[in-house]
This record gives C-alpha cells, sequence and structure tokens, in this order.
C-alpha cells in the first residue's frame, strides 16, 4: 500500500468551503450586477503573463513578492499580481479593437508571496472597474458613485468616502515651496490616520527642514466642516481657483444633483502614497470599523498604457479589496451564511420509492423549486443532520401509500407545520409562496 | 525615452474581449443556477498546490503538461491541471467539517503545457460537478439528469448522452478470457467512433491474439434500438443479472420516470479510455456536431481520496468543457453575443448639462434602468460609434430647456422612435416595458 500524502494547502491559501464560497460568490454577484447597470463590461486576461510586461514599471517590492518561473518552453513568466499591469498590456494589445471611452470591471484571483498575517493572504480576489478614455469630471463621478451604489448592494451602507485632488495639493506645494519633496511629504501625510499628527508633524519637519512648512501642511489637510468649505480652503491656499479645484466642484456639485452627496468627505490628508495618481484619488472606510482600512480605493491616472502604446490613456478607476471586506463584514455580523441553494429536500425513507422520489423532484423543479433527493436509505437523524448544514426550508416524505396515489408530504422544517398527501404541484405553489 | 514593450499574451494563453466575456459569463451564471437548483454548493481551492499533491497519483504526460516551479520559500509547487485532485485533497483535508453525501461544484480556471492547436489552450476553464459519499442510483441519476438539465440552461437541447457500466464490460471481459487485456481493450474500444470498426477489429485480434475475440467484443459493443434492449443484450452477453446490471436498470428506470430517457442512448462502446471510473461513465455529444468530441463528460469512480486519506470516499461526477462547447456554439451559430449589459445611453450633447445628466442617470438607475453617462461633449457620430458597439436599446438626448423643465427625450435607437419632452421616470417605464 502507498503512504499517505498529508492534505494541506501552502502557507497563505486558503480552501473556501461551501458557506464561504456562497457568501463570497453572491458578494461578487451582486457588485457584478451593480458594475453592468452603470454600462462597465466584463473582459478577462491570462492568469500567466510574461515577466516583463507585469514587472518593467514595479518596484523592488512588488519584484519580491511575484510568482515567478521559467515554463517548460524557457520562457520567463510571472503570475499576475494585480488586475491593473495586465489592463494596461491589454489595452494597448486591443486598442484597435476596443471604443474610447472603454469602461471595464474584472473581479478576479491574484497572487503575492506576501509573509502570511492576520487577513493578508497570497491568494487573493481583487474586484477593478476602471474607465480609460475619457479626463472628465463625469467619468470620475461616475466611479465615486458606482463605489458607493456597488457597496450599497451587499448591504455596506455606513461608510464613508474620503475624496481628494493630487492636483490641487501639487499646487500648494509648489507655492510653499515644497514641490522638490512631494514624494516624501505624500507618503508622510498619507500616514495620519494610522500614526497621528503629531508623528506627521514632526517627521514633515525633518523633511522640509522647516517647522513652519509642517505647520503648513498640517492646516492644508485637516478638512473643515464641510465638502464646500474645505474645498474653498485649500483651493485659496493652492494659489486660488484652477483647472483641478474647478473639477473638484463639478464633481461635487453632481454629488449633490445626485443626492449621494452625504457619503463623500473632502479629506486633503488622502494621498494614495507614491501611487501613479495624478487627479482625484478617494479611499472608503466602514463607520463601524475604519481600522480595518480602505475597502474600495482608487484615483485617476494620466497614462495607462505608457509602457505598451504611443498614445496617452488617460483613465479613472477603483478597486474593491474583497477579502478585507469580507474580514469586516465578518466582525460587524453582517456576513450572512448560508449552507446551500436548495428550497427542498426529499428525504429517502425507502430504497424502493427511489424511482418515485426523482418524478416528483422532477416535477418540482420543471415548477421553479430547488430541490434534491437524498441518494441513500440512511437513518432519518443522519438525513436531517445534513440537511441541516444545508439549511433548507422544506422537507418533503412520502410513504408507499403516497407514491401510489401520486402525493406526498410537505413538511416546513422550522415551523414543522405539514401538508400531508399533496400534490408536486401543490407543494411547489407552497414552497415558492404562491 | 524607455524603449515600448510589445504588449502580447504567452502562445496558448488568450484575452476575452467583452464580448466574449459576456457570452462566457453568462454560460457560467446559467450553468451556476442550475446546478444550485439541483443542491450543489460551491468551494474553492487555490490555484498553487503543492507538486507532491497534484502529481502524485498523475501519468507521465500530465507530469510534462503542468506548470510547476520551486516558489521563494523554496517549497515545489505547480497550478492546478484539473479540478479533481484539489477536489480530492480538498475532501480528505476536510473531512471532519464536510457533511456526506457532499455535493459540490466547481467552475475555474485549469492550467496545462499542451501544444496549442485549434481549441487548444493553455489556461481553460472546467465546470465540473460531484457527488462524493454515495454509491447508489439516485446519486448516478442525479448527475446525468443534471447533465441535460444544465445543457438545456444555456440553450442546447439537441444533444445525446452516451451511457455505459465499466462493470458490466468488464464482467463480460472475464467471460471472454479477456479481462488481463481490458485496459488495452477498453482504450482500443474507446477509440471507435473516431477511427472506425475495422481499425478497432484489427487492434483488438493483435490484441487478444484472436479474430473470435475480437468479434465478439465488437459484437458487444453494437447498441441495440432502444436502451432497454441494449442492457437485455449485454447483461446476457457478461452472464446474466448482477449488481452492476441492475443499477443500470435503475437508473434507467429514473429516467423514464422523470420523461427525460429519450436523450439516452446506452452505448457500450463508450469507456472512457484508462481513467479510474468503476461504474456507469457517459459523453455527450452535439447531434448537429459530434465531430468536436464529448463536451460534457464523467463517470463513477471508487474511491476519490485514496492518496490523502484512509477511508473510501466513493463518488460520481461529470464535468462541462466549456471552452470547447463555446467552440462548438459558435460553429452551430448559438453563440449570441452582446456588447454589454446596458438599457440605455445618456448622450453628451453639451458639457454644461453634465450635472444635469448626472442627476438623470441616478433617478433612471433608481427605478431599475441600467444607463451611464458618455462622458465626453464630443461629436455625435463618435458617440453613437461607441454605443453601437455596446448594442444599447434606448438613447436619452436632453437639451438646455429641458433641462431647465426636468425633462428629456427619449429615443428607440432601432426604431428611432422618439418621446419629447417626457420626465425620467416616465422613461424608465417606457425603457423597462412597464
Amino acid at each position: 500500500m502507498e503512504t499517505l500524502i498529508q492534505p494541506k494547502v501552502l502557507k497563505g491559501f486558503r480552501d473556501f468551503l461551501p458557506q464561504d464560497e456562497i457568501l463570497r460568490a453572491g458578494l461578487i454577484e451582486k457588485l457584478t450586477n451593480t458594475y453592468r447597470a452603470y454600462g462597465f463590461v466584463p473582459i478577462d486576461t491570462p492568469v500567466l503573463e510574461y515577466t516583463e510586461i507585469l514587472l518593467r514599471k514595479s518596484n523592488g517590492e512588488t519584484e519580491k513578492q511575484v510568482f515567478r518561473f521559467e515554463d517548460n518552453g524557457g520562457r520567463d513568466v510571472a503570475m499576475r499580481f494585480d488586475l491593473t499591469v495586465p489592463f494596461a498590456r491589454f489595452t494597448a494589445e486591443h486598442r484597435e479593437e476596443l471604443y474610447f471611452p472603454f469602461k471595464r470591471y474584472h473581479i478576479a484571483k491574484v497572487w503575492r508571496g506576501e509573509k502570511p498575517q492576520a487577513g493578508r493572504y497570497r491568494e487573493f480576489v481583487q474586484c477593478d472597474f476602471d474607465t480609460v478614455g475619457s479626463d472628465s469630471a463625469s467619468a470620475d463621478f461616475e466611479i465615486l458613485s458606482l463605489m458607493k451604489a456597488a457597496l450599497s448592494s451587499i448591504g455596506v451602507d455606513d461608510i464613508t468616502i474620503h475624496v481628494n485632488h493630487r492636483g490641487i495639493f501639487n499646487r500648494f506645494l509648489t507655492k510653499t515651496g515644497c514641490s522638490d519633496k512631494s514624494e516624501d511629504i505624500l507618503r508622510i501625510v498619507d500616514k495620519i490616520a494610522k500614526v497621528g499628527e503629531q508623528e506627521v508633524k514632526d517627521e514633515l519637519t525633518e523633511v522640509t527642514g522647516s517647522t513652519s512648512s509642517a505647520e503648513q501642511i498640517l492646516d492644508y489637510i485637516k478638512p473643515c466642516d464641510t465638502f464646500a468649505q474645505t474645498l474653498d480652503k485649500i483651493e485659496k491656499l493652492a494659489g486660488g481657483p484652477a483647472e483641478d479645484s474647478k473639477r473638484m466642484r463639478d464633481i461635487y456639485a453632481m454629488m449633490v444633483a445626485a443626492e449621494i452627496d452625504k457619503a463623500y468627505v473632502l479629506d486633503p490628508s488622502i494621498t494614495r502614497g507614491l501611487d501613479y495618481y495624478t487627479g482625484v484619488v478617494y479611499e472608503t472606510f466602514l463607520n463601524k470599523l475604519p481600522s480595518i482600512g480602505s475597502v474600495c480605493s482608487g484615483g485617476r491616472y494620466d497614462n495607462l498604457a505608457g509602457l505598451y502604446m504611443k498614445d496617452k490613456v488617460p483613465g479613472v478607476g477603483s478597486s474593491i479589496g474583497l477579502d478585507r471586506l469580507i474580514a469586516g463584514l465578518s466582525q460587524l455580523g453582517l456576513a450572512t451564511q448560508k449552507g446551500s441553494y436548495l428550497d427542498a429536500e426529499i428525504y429517502n425513507t425507502s430504497a424502493d420509492l427511489s424511482i418515485y422520489y426523482q418524478k416528483v423532484a422532477g416535477l418540482l423543479r420543471k415548477a421553479g423549486v430547488a430541490v434534491e433527493v437524498f441518494p441513500d436509505s440512511v437513518k432519518m437523524s443522519k438525513q436531517y443532520a445534513v440537511t441541516d448544514k444545508k439549511n433548507i426550508p422544506w422537507g418533503i416524505l412520502i410513504s408507499a401509500e403516497e407514491a401510489q396515489n401520486g402525493t406526498l408530504t410537505l413538511k416546513n422544517l422550522s415551523t414543522r407545520e405539514q401538508f400531508q398527501g399533496i400534490t408536486a404541484e401543490e407543494a411547489a405553489q407552497k414552497i415558492l409562496g404562491k
């Protein structure tokens, strides 16, 4: 006899058991429907790509984390670590077949060999949506509006979306004479929610070499009471009205017109670190659980596919971190789990009736009932244990006499109410609540 | 300036553009709903596994094709090449958390470094459904019934499902004194649809060393006019009634009771080659395009997870080869493609009205309309070109005066019928056909 192999998944990887996968699949379906209702269309790209394509623009950290190898044909290949780089390659490769503005969503797994820790996995799902080929307030607003609608579609309404504009911030930094240190400053400012004001002030003083500059920056990033007041303030500090602040005003006016402005705050401390964003940027926090971090973030970028084509393709997009969001929902008790999609179970009380059970199952399915036959005629306690795990609301029990008459007994498994001697069609009506 | 990188996918890999991905996603959604209605639940497993787990039981061919490498932690890992081996590992690893019988579906990508050729890709989707922990005619029948229902749910009704039982065939081979060559014989017989009767006869003669044995086998694998007649014949040739032929009779009786028997033929030449099947086996052919091969196949196996656990877990399952099926549907003109999920487009005739457009979009979405605003105020011909590509049925045009009055003009983009000066709510009713 062969030795048994220990069945186990790799470190940082996970199986999804039915309850967890039903939850995840349900969230993905709702997000998908919302993305579609806003005009976004799906695409798909390969999990494996040429390493050169995936890593050309990346920093050393990404390079260390990527799953990279030589395939059997000697090609240097890697598993995608996000959905943005493949989208850039896709846009360049298919630019003649596509139309612009092009709005795509892509919900798929990505892989990073990060140090596994609570809530961090080496395989996880990203839910991206981007509009490329339009540099307009409409496109910016649509993404921001969809962020709220998508989260709302999965029952996540108690959120705040923090919005900022990198252009206004850059103007301000130029005016205060700090533009040469803008990368450092953006990185420091972005940490304020995590490390606190004093730490940020100290670091800013060190980087700018001036307490007064640090104080000016700290003043700039402090929001006022309302979106409009904050916008007035930062516009003034940045030197007055310009394209960037006009864009922000237009976006805000759209929020007001669509009556969704309450969910957004203008937060000048949001910078998305060192990323490639050039216009609006945003992060989304659960009001009851801000500590888990942003569950939906993104921004506007100048040029999506510059590595692969000459034409500039500006874009704006956002991404929901599904695994983090599920962790948050679980903590908040908002992650409802179910064990199956079944309406009813036909219990197996006699092997002799197997053929009749299947006949009834066929009739019920024709009427729109999701139903299965318990395949083996084992003890009822065992059958009930399985249907319990599957959270099935209705049971069907059939005696030999009922089989003869073409009827059955329907049982509500929570109230224990029974309907004896009814037909499959009558049972279907009760089950479907008609 | 940096040199551009040529944007291209790896050989044997594919991008899916929106029309193709909308088609594929639609098929997957319908299959998923049907699997669920039969009581199957989803699971997920990692794309990467320990190579030892994936390859222990495989033959040399699989080993050559698998994408395998050493990860940054020095582990020997591989990308899954099917969904069955990971399911076996999953069942063993989680046997305490699961219940049996356990019915799972898994629709996901797998990877094989096969020589790319027409219809063969290195990355493709499998749609598996299996019941493990029950060795019963009910479980066998349910899989067979679901195969038909699943294909029917995606509009594929003109099919024939060829069924056989490996046990009856094995009894027959023992009786004719050929059981020591059964592996070779099964492999030869399985090719009959491809290579023809004469070639099979020649090979059988060579393997068995006897023309008479070859003729007996050829006689055995020839179906009669009806399922029942064929079953009578092979049962007799195998030495009379036994468990295996009784199982086949029970399954057939269930098909008749559920009134779906017309779709199935008992075809004694179906063996599924050298696979690990021990009971019923089956393959599904498109009646109008049998040449593309089976689009849904499977069978019963004795022991799913024998490599990983001591308890035997018998099972029965099937798998739809989605890529082959899509290729078949396209050839038959049954693959309907659409460009988006949108009901309506709000055309952008004036940048000044951007805010009002978004207000209208919000109202329409609230009423259940899938709608987008064209983000840029470009030439109408360009806007119409994009909405044409997206196959959007309704257009909305808004003049400055209408914006003032809170109204709009709705246009049916195929009939060109127009409704002027109506409200967003009235437009929603017309679009949704209320």
